[in-house]
């Protein structure tokens, strides 16, 4: 999978432990997310064309290992599916070209009208380019951690 | 329901369109998270003297409404369930005073022994304090935003 985002944790972006804060890895998969956006041409300019924007909606993020200040890193994103409106997207944070995920997140995100801040159906080139990228990923295997509730384990 | 955090939206926090980018609710969250931590007393002094600190193993966000640079707003806390090693919580998201809320998440925080990077038991100082706040909350209602799949909506 090619990497959507890559970037180094900045010292402004770790807590007191010397580690990345949680709020942060979710900070790097939303720059992942403005990058999606550039490659279905919701750039700045195709946000200005289109009148719309995305917004997530819902987010799920599982932190599997911690990552340190100055590490370099690098999101490979999923297009789990899509309707008229919406991407159902998966997030991955690596260290660059490695498999184990240090983080993932599921997210839910809604195409907007920015004139009147309510949903609306994709453009018609960004459609075209979602339904490219779907047609490109149509066997990349389910990710790890979608579909989690989050739960106490059973007592042993 | 007290407020375990009050801020005002930093001209940092926002994105392009001058709202709170997704990734800086959590990073409210977050800070509620650290004022719960010193209520709990594994504030500073308190994580030098047991070692230990909490971690956040996982995480689900709901964003229910657009919030701006300059904002004041507040995070409620609840404790939803806990064991002898974890927290299993929800911060949710308003403007000070109000009911509505902005956003809500559901998080699983983990004990974590600094010394070895491992899960660990409260400490017992930590553990009565843990079980009084969950005494206090007894007969607070279930929030809003648990419990939730990531999904399309069914098609009309």
């Amino acid at each position: 999978m090619p990497a959507t985002y890559q970037t180094r944790v900045s010292p402004a972006w770790v807590d007191y432990n010397g580690h990345l804060r949680d709020a942060f890895y979710l900070l790097i998969f939303s720059h992942a997310t403005d990058a999606l956006m550039d490659q279905l041409g919701l750039d700045e300019a195709g946000r200005a064309r289109t009148g719309h924007t995305l917004y997530t909606l819902e987010c799920h993020l599982n932190f599997l290992a911690e990552v340190k200040e100055g590490e370099a890193v690098e999101v490979r994103t999923q297009l789990l599916a899509h309707d008229r409106k919406r991407l159902h997207i998966h997030h991955s944070l690596h260290c660059p070209g490695e498999d184990i995920s240090l983080a993932q997140s599921e997210q839910m995100l809604m195409n907007i009208d920015t004139a009147t801040g309510r949903s609306a159906v994709f453009d018609t080139a960004v459609a075209q380019r979602v339904q490219q990228l779907a047609d490109a990923q149509r066997d990349w295997p389910a990710p790890e951690y979608v579909q989690r509730l989050i739960g106490m384990p059973p007592a042993k």
